[in-house]
């Protein structure tokens, strides 16, 4: 049984489940930053999974990556799998603007993070969960 | 026709082609750092290639990784698509071990870049061109 990163688990609210992936709003609220978390056991690099798994985190990426576009209209996307600290296998989608504090430096490790208030994260985490059906796509918010 | 972007040009030695992505090595010595650019004109995120260009960019990219960890036995590889700076897509691919200089930020922007010896580049540039064969690789040195 796939077992989130307790690190990852700490630092996210649970949006969903693709086909492949477990979607993970961070909550860093300085920017709309969703990860992607593969439910294999042991992945530590996207070569890792087998090529059908590859072709789906593809797919999936880019699912996430066209509604965050069309959600929050950014400046651009930072598509990228780390894992310098956290090993388990994530791919973070940080939507980024000219106006966000870290802009244009990658925003890892840079600057403390800033709480969701309550009103937002809810707001937030519904409108991903409506945009983002499609690519077996299911909301769920319970951790296992 | 494709054109690199002048800055991508500049920071890198021409590897090879790909069917889909040129792959340059960055001059920046301090880590194994190799960039895919995907060949097609006016992209800015993975999400607008067609779909078979995305799965031709996960398997090259996976290719690339494969051979990295294998020449270089990395602890880590960072892979990312940022772009804030130089907007035509491309996509990181940096070897990262416990004893670098940054270790264990992000690499982007964090430390002035090394210079490669004519020796270690002519190695370097050498021993990923034998190794990336596969995925319709062809190693070239002209930027056309």
């Amino acid at each position: 049984m796939f077992e989130l990163h307790p690190q990852l688990k700490a630092d996210s609210y649970l949006i969903g489940k693709f086909s492949l992936s477990w979607v993970l709003l961070h909550k860093d609220a300085t920017y709309p930053w969703v990860i992607l978390v593969p439910a294999r056991d042991d992945l530590r690099e996207i070569h890792h999974l087998d090529s059908d798994d590859q072709i789906a985190l593809m797919r999936e990426s880019c699912h996430l990556s066209e509604v965050m576009v069309d959600l929050f209209a950014p400046k651009k996307l930072n598509v990228a799998a780390i894992g310098n600290i956290v090993s388990q296998l994530h791919l973070h989608h940080v939507a980024r603007f000219e106006q966000d504090p870290a802009w244009p430096k990658p925003i890892w490790g840079l600057l403390p993070a800033s709480a969701y208030t309550d009103e937002l994260r809810v707001q937030r985490i519904n409108q991903l969960r409506s945009a983002l059906v499609g690519e077996g796509f299911g909301a769920q918010s319970q951790y296992d």
